[in-house]
């Protein structure tokens, strides 16, 4: 049957990156559709029951700045939360939350329910409608074809999915979920660089059998209690709990170790390369073997379960081993295992096949998201969905000749957004094994904040459409509260006359000799905004008016607004850098160059970008093994040919 | 692997059936293990989101008498609250409720895994372990064995189940679930008696789609709610929520009609036979064809989300006839179908093959409970749960050598409960079609009502261990508060000297003549408990007391008390024929006997009762063909061959 409506975005996927790009899409305006195998596990977390931590938290709140929905559902399911490198500098602290698995699904299934121009269909994909080139649509299991302008495939491990327990495996898209079968053969057949990946999940416990009294306690960040996304307040959360800590030892090792003759990673029953930061405790053993003991958290999965989630041994040994190994530790002698460890073998598909709006390069109109492209993480998927949504949408509005400012797709900059550096880094480095974020893949990470994450974006958000009114008008608040609050405070001025020498000493550590205005003061390491604003300049200067300028914002408005001063230079000098690199970053390759005719390049160079076809120079500069100097060699043939846009390059201008 | 721990019971599936089976095993102090394919889906109401009804709401009473969950959880979890038949005797007057489906799993899971002696496992099970012919346990997906004294098999339409939708089918346990393949298989190799069957569920709406305005608005009952558990309490209630009414109409019915050629039924695709009292749509305009219109109830499923099942248009028809079926009727213009409706065919095995235990005869050890035994209903699959589950723990007791009353096994006779009536009505009529619960299956149904299922069952529930001390002593008070308002009724007289006469006109209808006690006068008709309790006997004789005898029991203590006083001519009448059927209906039939060697009886009934081999003359005489001409002769044969305990049986017993 062919389904008498027309989408604009069919989303195939119903886990973390299909639900924000069918959110994304729809909140846009597209006519959006998500099909998936059973609408009750939508917004499932298939793994650990948290969100955020270092790098990831930092997408987390991307994701929440461009409207999307995971923070707000993790504030309202959130049973801990804890603020990473606390006592690090802000470039690098992040928000991390165990979440209640029931809570967290109910939160991401009321959202869609409520939706504006998003339908859910329940049922299995098992083809693609292609048309010419174009995919045009997919059909279900049971034959119902949807047509669909766009096609944003969020698959996770379902495709061709194969759950591994020691040496015994069978076809799954997830412990106790149907795999993709049909869809894998189908997309197979459209020739697309596809491989496998695989990874992992521990065994879960019933906390009624474990002696937490032997384990050491980890209260969540308790006063405050920190909130996830901009939108949310700290009344939102459930009840807040503890996590738990205990330890491999040396006769867990033991145990692991005499498991691995029964391995099917280490006996190679398993092809698919597994996620190095994020490994199977085997993995750990094996790669570490000096190391004499490993922590492992105790996560509750949520508040009405005893069920427990013990973070750090991911395993797809022999069941008898895991039984083993989960006995050995202190408070855990008694555990009953609930649910086995297994891995997970699934089909992905080569990222530098994508262009950089995430659409496919074979097949016009079809998109990727999540962990098809060779991610690992519910965050890596929330924000590829995201994106993938708001391209494929961007794209219909394109189809339809509306104009908007963003041309049919819109990529955000490495210097703007870890989403910039997740989907550049994919499409131009592709992936050896499932991709993580790190802070450190983000060379500008001094400006790429979680606490700024909606001053880089929200703007763009909101031109985009995926940011609503509630949320556009409690950022605009925000945001000409942290500019006047920042003019305010530069066009304070003390001076040895206005601001006596005892006060000075007080707050300042020392009398100030000539003037300075407050943002000045506010830079010096030992100064804080609380204090500065302490000062008594008497009757000569009005220090502390901030309670009537930013009413209940103060915190989150302070907190730029000292951020800004106190890493401004190396935010000034980090910019710099940026704006050099950024005049050929962004400069266009010619989409028809043939590479392999530029004689000035090495033979390996010229394979690599004919292969790769970068979009941008910035792009050809991070593929593997194309040096700088090659860089400028490829930029002088660009200019000699007197190619569009380069005519004018200097060479001073190659970095 | 095998897994360390024997259990005395394992249950296998976690659906209605499987929860109260361990839940009760459990509660009788049995060592057990619950297998499930999925521990999110534990008490997953597969099809509509309502539990009770005349019936099966009996059913449902009788397993919370016996400490089951069904009921709680129901008040837990239910958002509108309905007696049927309220203005109906109490005999057939019956509790229905619609539940949220996600609260009523969250109340399910809370007690299984708060529940003592009760262990879960994730794990497909995909082989049973037999030693001789006895079970010994099951194997999981992955080779995990475990050893258990008892299985409790409840596979629900899971195995081998094929889901059909017009012409297509495919593979699966129920829609978003795999199916149990290689279960199904390994029994096939046991030759139990085996055959299809097919249940169907409708398409899901979404709300937002529909024009409540065209709808007829159907309140539940308000004032008061009512409350299914025994120790239930209307303040468990969430909030409660109406349903709405729709109807088929001519153009619904041309359109089904008009899908018959494309119907996996109509066209033999499904070879397993549906539920004829819960048809599908298409059953029901094929079977009545001069019917001009069906009700269709819009029921929601759950107080946070806007999908809604429309009770009455269950189908396998192919999609695009479901999409034009849907929109054809008041209201549903516009609906957006969520999740198609299909039909789904899976293995059952023949109940005849069952002792009275519902262990099967021919694998000692191995019990069987719900749909695989040919029923349909979450009620009916519930109380067989609870009952296998109660008798698979008195297995263990006798394998133990530990004594108690029953002897092994414990089946309720048909006087006794609804419970009695199904398992009885399984093991000796078998079935045709999928077997549901009705009042006019019991023969004794005046005595066999809600109000009273804790009172036939509950003392029998203590002795078997099911009962717990809370339930036993709030029932225990309730029992014995009846016994002496009852008492204290009878005791009281009233005579026309301590009544006066305008009291009496008052409340009676007319001057009493001599003394009776207030039960007698409970007895008339027209007379209530509480216009009796008004009389005002004067300075002479005190009738009111009750508030001081029942307290907060006062509402099911006076029910019980009024039921008793209106009802005890019938229910005494009934009471005799039961005692004369009892005398013969409990005989045991000697095991080893040779019906083909019973001269006396005709060649189709020895064949018969050969086949069968009932346990009891009462069985016997439900076995279709079986006469009671041909039941006083095997009486005779039985009694002149000098079986043990017939040689005193005289003719005139034989009823």
């Amino acid at each position: 049957m062919n389904y008498p409506q027309t989408f604009d975005v069919i989303v195939v996927g119903g886990g973390h990156a299909g639900t924000e790009a069918a959110l994304a899409a729809a909140r846009m305006g597209a006519q959006t559709l998500l099909l998936t195998h059973n609408i009750e596990t939508l917004g499932a977390m298939s793994c650990n029951p948290s969100i955020g931590g270092i790098g990831k938290g930092h997408l987390v709140k991307e994701v929440d700045a461009l409207g999307g929905a995971m923070a707000i559902a993790t504030d309202e399911a959130g049973i801990q939360f804890r603020i990473l490198n606390g006592s690090k500098g802000p470039a690098v602290r992040a928000t991390r939350a165990q979440a209640d698995r029931v809570l967290y699904k109910a939160a991401i299934r009321r959202r869609l329910e409520n939706q504006p121009n998003l339908w859910l269909f329940q049922q299995a994909v098992d083809d693609l409608l292609i048309e010419g080139d174009r995919v045009v649509g997919a059909v279900t299991q049971v034959g119902i074809a949807f047509r669909g302008r766009t096609v944003v495939l969020t698959a996770g491990t379902f495709l061709d999915g194969r759950i591994h327990v020691g040496l015994d495996n069978y076809q799954a898209g997830r412990a106790g979920d149907p795999p993709a079968v049909s869809l894998s053969a189908r997309l197979k057949e459209l020739k697309l660089p596809q491989a496998r990946l695989k990874t992992g999940t521990p065994p879960r416990l019933d906390g009624r059998t474990i002696d937490f009294s032997q384990c050491e306690e980890q209260p969540g960040d308790l006063e405050p209690v920190p909130v996830f996304s901009f939108m949310g307040r700290a009344s939102m959360h459930p009840r807040q709990v503890p996590c738990w800590i205990t330890h491999t030892n040396a006769r867990t090792h033991d145990i692991i170790r005499g498991g691995f003759d029964r391995s099917p990673m280490f006996t190679g029953k398993i092809e698919g390369v597994g996620p190095r930061y994020c490994p199977s405790v085997e993995d750990k053993i094996n790669r570490f073997a000096g190391k004499e003991s490993h922590q492992i958290f105790l996560e509750p999965e949520g508040l009405d379960t005893h069920e427990i989630y013990p973070n750090g041994i991911s395993t797809s040994l022999p069941f008898d081993v895991q039984y083993e190994l989960v006995r050995s530790m202190k408070g855990l002698e008694n555990a009953h295992i609930l649910r086995p460890g297994y891995a997970i073998e699934y089909d992905y598909f080569d990222p530098r096949a994508l262009k950089s709006s995430f659409e496919t390069r074979d097949v016009p109109g079809l998109f990727f998201a999540g962990q098809i492209n060779g991610t690992t993480g519910y965050e890596e998927a929330a924000a590829q969905g995201l994106f993938a949504g708001i391209n494929a949408a961007l794209q219909c509005r394109q189809l339809d000749g509306r104009a908007d400012d963003f041309g049919g797709s819109w990529l955000p900059r490495r210097d703007e957004a870890y989403l910039g550096v997740l989907v550049d880094d994919l499409i131009t480095k592709g992936i050896t094994e499932p991709y993580r974020m790190f802070t450190s893949r983000a060379e500008y990470r001094l400006q790429l904040r979680e606490d700024n994450a909606d001053m880089r974006l929200t703007e763009t958000g909101r031109a985009l459409g995926v940011v609503d009114d509630a949320q556009w008008d409690a950022f605009s608040r925000k945001r000409d509260a942290v500019s006047r609050e920042t003019e305010r405070l530069k066009s304070t001025w003390v001076n040895p006359r206005n601001l006596p020498a005892e006060e000075s000493v007080r707050v300042l550590g020392k009398a100030i000799e000539h003037e300075h205005n407050l943002f000045d003061l506010l830079r010096r390491p030992d100064v804080g905004y609380a204090s500065l604003m302490s000062l008594d300049g008497g009757k000569h200067v009005s220090i502390d008016v901030s309670r009537e300028t930013l009413g209940e914002l103060a915190a989150p408005v302070i907190e730029q607004v000292e951020i800004a001063a106190k890493y401004s230079g190396y935010i000034d000098r980090q910019r710099d850098e940026v704006e050099r690199s950024a005049h050929y970053e962004s400069f266009k390759l010619p989409p028809d160059l043939d590479y392999l005719q530029i004689p000035a390049l090495s033979i390996e160079v010229r394979q690599k970008l004919q292969k790769h076809r970068p979009d941008t120079l910035g792009q050809a500069g991070r593929i593997s093994g194309v040096t700088p100097a090659a860089i400028s060699l490829l930029l002088i043939h660009l200019k000699k040919g007197g190619f569009k846009g380069f005519a004018g390059v200097t060479r001073a201008e190659v970095p």
